[in-house]
């Protein structure tokens, strides 16, 4: 039995998520499908964690076992021939027959793609937020350093959700524009439900002059509603997992 | 009579080039067709110049006459109402009568943009060139700046071509590298037919070892079968139109 490890690129325009739903493939299933046309054997793929529909990826992490002496060397080319343009296997190593993808993740990186004009730009447009306000980066800069380090995310949470805890830690957040491109990126130990959506909607409401209230204000109150509007699933790219 | 100038961004991906085919709107027809919509008044859209099918524009730009007393400032916004969402307008303003934007070009600024990896990304794919290959990037900056200045470049010219002389002035070339992304810009008085595209191809093969003459053996041979391979359309960007 060996337990296989996998790198994977996305484009989640066209799925429900990384999760299958009823009737849809998601990107697990994308991949298991793949697998089995390959070499006739049933797998589970076990991810990181989820991405919503519309959500990219850059760097999810997943792991399946296998009966098969499998040579993992050769399994991305393998997988990609089989599986749909918009998904894409950049990485397979065997790992620790305990290593699970989820339950060992130390943290996670996350990149929002933003695309700041008044107008849209035809090729940015569906892997980026247009933003179509004068943003104050200083003034986002500033308030988003306060992000960082260990807190109750709870104001950050979509209303859906329900876990054990909402502390979590946030290891570092980066700005950089460039252009009309702005390109966010925040790591962390790991993120609430629509946790990175809604801090770039925060941020994106703060430098345009939309919430004047502090950072720490905004995450003291634990209240959804003093944070800004949750940014569009199109924008947000799952980059990398930490082990 | 106003003459107006536009700045037009678009994804050539499902066109056949800048200019209308029989039976295929290009992006002028497209334009002129969103104004006679708007307007009910027939224009001719005058570009910069061509652009071939599936290559995208950043800053296109365009001209075109009319009878109406047209507000520029409202223009782009009310264009891009009736464009398909491929296209964007992202600017417009009323120049001298006279200006034409082909005519009047000093020079123009080219992006090519690569993917440098042995595995597909599918967010990247459609906007990019995929190179699998491992590069040698001071090799390639070293031979592109011998490309600057004034030269005959018909060793870059596809064969498709006639015109009156192949001596064209490179302003300057740069070549900028991040994570897997390969971004190069070029800047010139004007470019012979497919000449980007040659020059990418031909910096790619030197890169990866294929092509090992130098860059001034290259220029000076004037054989097409010289250069390297013609870098396809979906990397190429006009990026800006010089006046």
């Amino acid at each position: 039995m060996k337990n296989i490890k996998l790198t994977v690129q996305y484009n989640g325009k066209n799925y429900p998520g990384w999760q299958s739903q009823p009737g849809t493939l998601g990107i697990e299933g994308e991949i298991e499908r793949a697998y089995f046309t390959l070499f006739s054997e049933k797998i589970k793929i076990h991810g990181s964690g989820r991405t919503d529909s519309g959500v990219h990826a850059l760097g999810q992490v997943c792991n399946f076992h296998t009966e098969r002496d499998l040579d993992p060397v050769r399994l991305p080319k393998a997988l990609n021939c089989k599986l749909p343009k918009d998904v894409s296997v950049v990485d397979a190593e065997e790992v620790a027959p305990d290593f699970h993808s989820r339950y060992h993740a130390k943290g996670k990186c996350y990149r929002y793609l933003m695309y700041n004009s008044l107008y849209r730009n035809p090729v940015m447009s569906g892997i980026s937020y247009q933003v179509k306000f004068n943003l104050d980066f200083e003034k986002m800069r500033s308030e988003m350093e306060k992000l960082k380090g260990r807190h109750d995310f709870s104001t950050f949470m979509s209303a859906k959700s329900s876990v054990k805890t909402t502390t979590r830690e946030i290891y570092d957040i980066r700005l950089e524009q460039r252009e009309n491109i702005i390109v966010l990126e925040i790591e962390g130990s790991g993120f609430l439900y629509n946790m990175v959506r809604i801090i770039v909607g925060t941020l994106v409401d703060i430098g345009r002059g939309r919430i004047t209230d502090s950072m720490e204000e905004i995450i003291a109150s634990k209240d959804r509603g003093k944070a800004g509007h949750t940014a569009p699933a199109w924008g947000l790219y799952l980059k990398e997992v930490y082990y």
